[in-house]
């Protein structure tokens, strides 16, 4: 009995040991992780040039095809086992010459800001002018009809809903009218359509994003929530009288050849699992896409290098991936997805960071098998709780790693999840700009990242 | 034996319901607080009348009176219980007209930016000219003895440490170069300090803040980072050649008579028992002092209107206050202590808001019996989750609570902490000013601190 007893304190003392020392072997790695993004961290002066020597690079423009060369030739320079590009057709979709806006009540004309939305259509030559429907929402579309709607502007004014505490889902409650709300306008007889900038920020910045290019299709552009608050208000007393005017002479070019980059730390247990992070190396046209997703795609490549840094050898194949096209086609992440199945590659989990370089909160993962968010937030939240970067939440991932889903059954798609607060005051507008970039902030999320990767590596998703 | 186990099945569910009914309760409070805070929120427009129609106010200055008088008419626009000053004396400390700083290496003369630090004496007029002893920490004067300090400029240049994942701690083991730097450098027969500026960014900007002003001082300026780190290397090679030149004229006038400003909200049940939420209204004279500490006077007085709008009654006194002279004296937080003590005011807890109005993250507490900090973790982290001002860890405070400390036994000291990345790249220099501060960052914070002091009104903290 005494004999079965010291057995079992020796085997409960060795478990002890075991999993401490574990947990120590990953606590040590996760900070040598940190101190070196936030001591020799490369990713702060990386977007530096993707935003102030290449700039703004908008699938299809000479500035995205000079991103994916210079990101190219930055990954080979820090040594990855394999540096590739992916070939992939993309929309060639350009803004042309100054766009116009003004607010016209009898012989009164008020300039305001607009910029067309994202595969939108042009205007004739000398603008739409036309009366303004004010609507909150689509379904009000549905209830004034053709007899209303015909011949007109429909203008989509609901605001963001601040009472949100995540941006995002502000974002996802009004985004309906961007995306989908000229061409539900279009099919109403609507001439043009203005859509209220999606920010709760009041300011004298458009927002542009893309919007429905399919079907029936009218030119579409976005206004300042400043100017859409100054038109409400003055719609009120002049419905009968007000007209806007807008001109834009965006146009569709032909599909054009592009490419993802990758790269890749090969596994040495391995070589065909994959654990996938990244962003997407394409940006809107009217700033430098530092937050959406500048931050992106030099945090996922500095994932690699700072694994590379500590000396970190994966059992998993771990890449960097600079996908390209999500602003308007999401062409670069179905063609990752299809070449997974074409190559049979296994994907664990891919890590999405698309929501600005903001600092860490944590991670919302989708796909895990029952029961294992629980574990992790048991034994990864310890770990990552000095860090600050310790929300592990159900729900998340993003539109590049989306198509994965399909491709690879049992990956668990996951999103990166910085603070919320600042994104949407940026976001696809001319603010997006590297000044709004923190830097300790952008390589806490890079080293957040890196130790995830860390973790999924060497204990799995199951 | 049935009927005893009913019964306690009764019990168990009566005490279930009344668990959750009051946990509902607060959950639809902390939901209140937060809409109120995000839809009707006024602590933004009131900080840019504080920034911009007043701006910067150190101890003793007109614009200080203006702030003090102006602060205790909004209180009183809010119409709370009590609305009064509380009078106490301040040192007013002048900079005085341009200073300059210049590294001279033969006949090169090189501008670089410097700034006095607060309650610093001036230079000559034709300032101090000197070789330069650099020095990495006050230790380090010690070995160098008065033989190789005497008549030179002691430049101190120990760097923040980029691994601290909160700034504060970085600030924390860097902020002795200043405030004791030079104070100690005078001992050994320096003629003059130069202070790298306590911030991690690297930049033009010289950050202020105060030196130690008794005993023997000497000329003691900041130097910001860029220049600190040229003039380091330029020292490298030119040691016996380089001289340094700077020029100040502030000065330290006689005291004057200033004041805190309190708002209350009488408890319902216990008028005599306060919780106190309070920022600083001083601030550095170099900007607007916008988020040191404009926002946390503008939070502090946010709260209150919040819980009054929502219809709160407090069984407690609350008070926000708007201490004076936390900057180079911290005068108005030992006055607040003595008062209380004076007038046998019980303090529950006081919460201090001096870390900036970025994103909330949590509270830090001082003084909690053994055992709250794991009950709070237990009972109040889930009803702050959602908003994810959650982290709820032991130590923290604010220099103006502190004093409150010896007053109040049982006092609870608690910090706001909101994250603490941006907030150095800031603090003390020009650059805290109204566009740093982010609107939404600045609501969540208030209503963090709202939906606390309405859970310590309820529960307590025992």
């Amino acid at each position: 009995m005494i004999m079965k007893f010291n057995t079992i304190i020796a085997l409960t003392f060795i478990l002890f040991c075991a999993t401490f020392k574990v947990n120590a072997q990953d606590s040590l790695m996760i900070r040598k992780i940190y101190d070196e993004a936030l001591v020799n961290g490369k990713c702060y002066e990386n977007l530096h040039y993707l935003c102030k020597d290449i700039g703004p690079r908008l699938s299809g423009s000479t500035n995205a095809q000079k991103a994916i060369e210079w990101g190219k030739t930055l990954m080979e320079s820090y040594g990855f086992d394999r540096v590739f590009l992916q070939e992939v057709m993309v929309p060639h979709w350009v803004r042309g010459a100054k766009e116009t806006g003004e607010i016209i009540i009898d012989d009164k004309k008020i300039p305001v800001p607009i910029c067309a939305l994202g595969m939108s259509i042009a205007t004739p030559n000398d603008g739409i002018n036309a009366k303004v429907i004010e609507v909150s929402s689509l379904k009000q579309l549905d209830t004034l009809g053709e007899a209303a709607i015909k011949g007109n502007i429909v203008f989509f004014n609901r605001p963001f809903d601040p009472r949100f505490i995540e941006t995002g889902r502000a974002y996802g409650t009004a985004g309906d009218q961007r995306f989908m709300g000229p061409a539900a306008a279009a099919k109403y007889g609507a001439v043009g359509a203005i859509v209220r900038s999606l920010t709760e920020i009041i300011d004298d910045y458009p927002h542009t994003g893309a919007t429905l290019s399919s079907g029936k299709t009218i030119p579409a552009a976005a206004i300042s929530t400043k100017a859409a608050d100054m038109l409400s208000i003055l719609l009120k007393g002049n419905q009968n009288v007000l007209k806007f005017r807008f001109k834009q002479n965006c146009k569709l070019l032909p599909d054009t050849l592009s490419y993802n980059v990758v790269g890749e730390m090969t596994g040495s247990e391995n070589p065909n699992k994959f654990i996938t992070v990244g962003g997407h190396l394409d940006s809107w046209d009217l700033a430098e896409g530092a937050n959406d997703d500048g931050t992106g795609i030099m945090q996922s490549l500095e994932v690699l290098r700072i694994l590379k840094s500590v000396g970190y050898k994966p059992k998993n194949s771990i890449r960097a991936v600079f996908f390209i096209n999500e602003e308007n086609g999401d062409k670069g992440g179905v063609k990752y997805a299809e070449l997974a199945v074409k190559n049979k590659e296994d994907h664990i989990a891919a890590i999405e960071t698309d929501e600005g370089g903001f600092t860490p909160r944590g991670f919302g993962f989708s796909g895990l098998p029952t029961g294992v968010l629980k574990k992790i937030n048991q034994n990864w939240k310890p770990l990552l709780e000095p860090y600050e970067a310790d929300r592990l939440i159900a729900g998340g991932g993003g539109a590049d790693i989306e198509p994965l889903k399909t491709a690879s059954k049992d990956v668990v798609i996951i999103g990166y999840l910085p603070d919320s607060q600042r994104y949407f005051d940026l976001h696809h507008s001319a603010k997006d700009v590297f000044e709004n970039v923190n830097k300790r902030e952008l390589e806490l999320g890079s080293a957040a990242m890196a130790a995830l990767v860390y973790l999924i590596d060497q204990k799995g998703l199951k």
